[in-house]
C-alpha cells in the first residue's frame, strides 16, 4: 500500500463482488479512490486488484481499511451474514455503511436499528439502473437515512456516476421506492417475454417486434405522469380509454395466447384486476382505478 | 354537399365514433378530406359535422359515400354487426375497407376471407398510440394485407399523422403485432398500478414515484433490443443479471406487497415463470429465457 495516502484522500471498501459490486469497485478505482474489496467467495477480486484495488483477507479487515464501506450483495440475508458477525460489527463502529443491496423496506429498517444499536453510521440505498450504467451519466441511485451523513459522503458516491437522490430520513424509503420500481420493471419484462412468445407463434421474430415494443415503452412515461395525477387526486378519468375497452383488449390477448397453447397467467391476472374494478362500478374509469382498488385492502407501513 | 367535389379529391368514410374514431375523422377533416361519418348510437357526430363532416343516416349510406371506409370500433363483433348486414356488405363491394379495430389475428383473417368472398378490397390495421397522438408525428399505425392496396391508399392514410408501416400481405399480421404490443402495454400498466398501491402503503405518493417510474420505462428499450437478439439467437446470457438474482428481487416485491395486505397475483405469476425456468436448469440465464420457456408449448399459427 502506498504511503502517500493522506487522510484527505477518499477511501472506500466494497463488500460483495457480484456483477454490480465489481462495477461499483471499478468506478471507484477509475476515479482514483483508494478501494479495498472483499467477497465471500475468493477469486472475484483479481481483475480489480490488477486495476489497483486492495484485496482484504476478511470482511473485518476490509471494513477497517476505510471510513466508508459500500455493501452490495444479493439480499439482506447475505448482507447480514457478512456484517453481523461480532468482529465485523465491532470494526464498523464509528464508520459509515452504505447498503446498496436490494431487499424490502422492513429489512432496511431492521438494519437501520441494528446499525444504531452498534454505533454504525448507516445509509440505505438502491441502484435503479443495470450494471453497465455504473460510472456513466445513466446510473440512477436513491438513498435514505440521515441527511447530514448523506451530504458528507455524497462527493465519493458521486464518482459512481449518474444521479443520486436523497429520498428522506426514513431509512426504509429507498427500499420502498426500489420495491415499487422493480415491481414495474419485472412485470414489464414478463409482459415483454410473453409478447415475444406470442409473436413467435404468429411468425413474428423478436427483432421484427422490437422496434414497436420500444415504441410502447416510449408511450409509458407521459401515461405514468397522467395516471399519477389521477391517483393522487382520486379522480380516474376513462374518457379516452375506459376500463371496459381495456378489458376487451386484454381478453383478445388471452384468447390469442391460449389459442397458441401459450399460458397467459399474467394477462389473466391483469384482466382479473380490470374486471374487479368493472364489477365495483368503475367500468367508465381509466385503468389506473386498479391502483386504488389494490390499495383498498392495504395496511400502511408501521400500522 | 358541395358540387365542387371532384373525383380526384380524397373522400373517406369513418364508421365508429368512439374516442379513436372521432380522432381519426377529425384528422381527415383537418386535412381537408371529404369525410362521411356514422355511429351506431347517434349524437356522437355533432362536433364533427360542425367541423365539416357529412353525417350519414345509415352504415350503408356511409360506405356508399366514399371509395375508402375506415372502421374503428371496440372489437370485431362490433365491426361485424356494422359491416356484415347484406345491404352494407353489398355497398362495400369494389370499395376499400381499412379495419383499424383491435382484435385477434384469427378474427382479422376471418374478416379477410369474408371481404374476399364479397369483392371487398381489405386492409387490416392497428393503432399503437393513444388517441391524442392521432394527427401528430407521434402516431404509430401498422397495416397488413395486399401491398398494392396499401400503396394506393397510403396518401390519404398519411393525413392521420405519424408513421405507417406495412407489415406484410398476411392479413393477420397487424393484429399479431397489435396483440403482442398490447400484451406489453397492459402488463406494464398493471405493474405500474400495483407499484403505485405498494408505494402508497409505504407513504410514497404517485407523484413522488413517477419520475423514477419514468426512468424505469427509459431503461426498457435497450434491454428489449438486447433480449430480442438473445431470443432470436437462442442464447440467453445471464452474465449481468441471472434469473436467480431476478427471482430474489421478485420474492422481495411479493413479500413487501403482501405484508401490506396488497395482493400480488401479477408478481406471483412473474416469479412463477422465473422459478419454472430455474427448475428447468436455467437459473444462470437471463430473464428472457422465460420467453423460450413460454414458447415450448406453442402451436404455430395455422398448425
Amino acid at each position: 500500500m502506498s504511503t502517500s495516502t493522506s487522510a484527505q484522500q477518499p477511501a472506500v471498501t466494497v463488500l460483495g463482488l457480484g456483477p454490480m459490486g465489481r462495477a461499483l469497485a471499478g468506478a471507484f478505482l477509475d476515479a482514483g479512490v483508494r478501494t479495498t474489496v472483499w467477497n465471500r467467495t475468493p477469486g472475484r477480486e483479481q481483475d480489480l486488484v490488477a486495476r489497483g484495488a486492495v484485496a482484504a483477507a476478511s470482511a473485518q479487515e476490509a471494513v477497517a481499511a476505510s471510513a466508508l464501506t459500500v455493501v452490495c450483495v444479493v439480499n439482506y440475508d447475505a448482507a447480514d451474514a457478512i456484517l453481523r458477525p461480532d468482529a465485523v460489527t465491532a470494526a464498523l463502529k464509528g464508520r459509515t455503511l452504505v447498503n446498496l443491496t436490494a431487499d424490502t423496506p422492513d429489512r432496511a429498517r431492521d438494519t437501520g436499528a441494528w446499525a444504531a444499536a452498534h454505533g454504525i453510521r448507516y445509509l440505505d440505498g438502491a441502484i435503479m439502473t443495470p450494471t453497465p450504467s455504473i460510472g456513466t451519466p445513466d446510473a440512477v441511485f436513491i438513498h435514505s437515512g440521515p441527511e447530514d451523513l448523506y451530504r458528507e459522503h455524497r462527493p465519493v458516491l458521486d464518482v459512481l456516476g449518474g444521479t443520486h437522490t436523497h429520498l428522506g430520513e426514513d431509512i426504509g424509503r429507498a427500499a420502498a421506492y426500489d420495491i415499487a420500481l422493480l415491481d414495474i420493471f419485472w412485470t414489464s419484462m414478463a409482459g415483454y417475454a410473453h409478447a415475444l412468445a406470442v409473436a413467435k407463434a404468429e411468425g413474428v421474430s423478436a427483432r421484427e417486434l422490437t422496434p414497436f415494443a420500444q415504441g410502447i415503452a416510449t408511450i409509458l412515461p407521459p401515461l405514468f405522469e397522467e395516471f399519477a395525477a389521477d391517483v393522487d387526486s382520486g379522480s380516474y378519468s376513462g374518457r379516452l380509454n375506459p376500463l371496459t375497452s381495456g378489458a376487451s383488449s386484454m381478453a383478445h390477448i388471452i384468447h390469442a395466447s391460449e389459442a397458441h397453447g401459450i399460458e397467459a397467467a399474467l394477462m389473466r391476472a391483469t384482466e382479473g384486476l380490470a374486471q374487479r374494478a368493472i364489477a365495483h362500478g368503475h367500468g367508465g374509469d381509466g385503468f389506473i382505478r386498479v391502483a386504488e382498488l389494490l390499495g383498498r385492502t392495504a395496511v400502511p407501513a408501521g400500522a
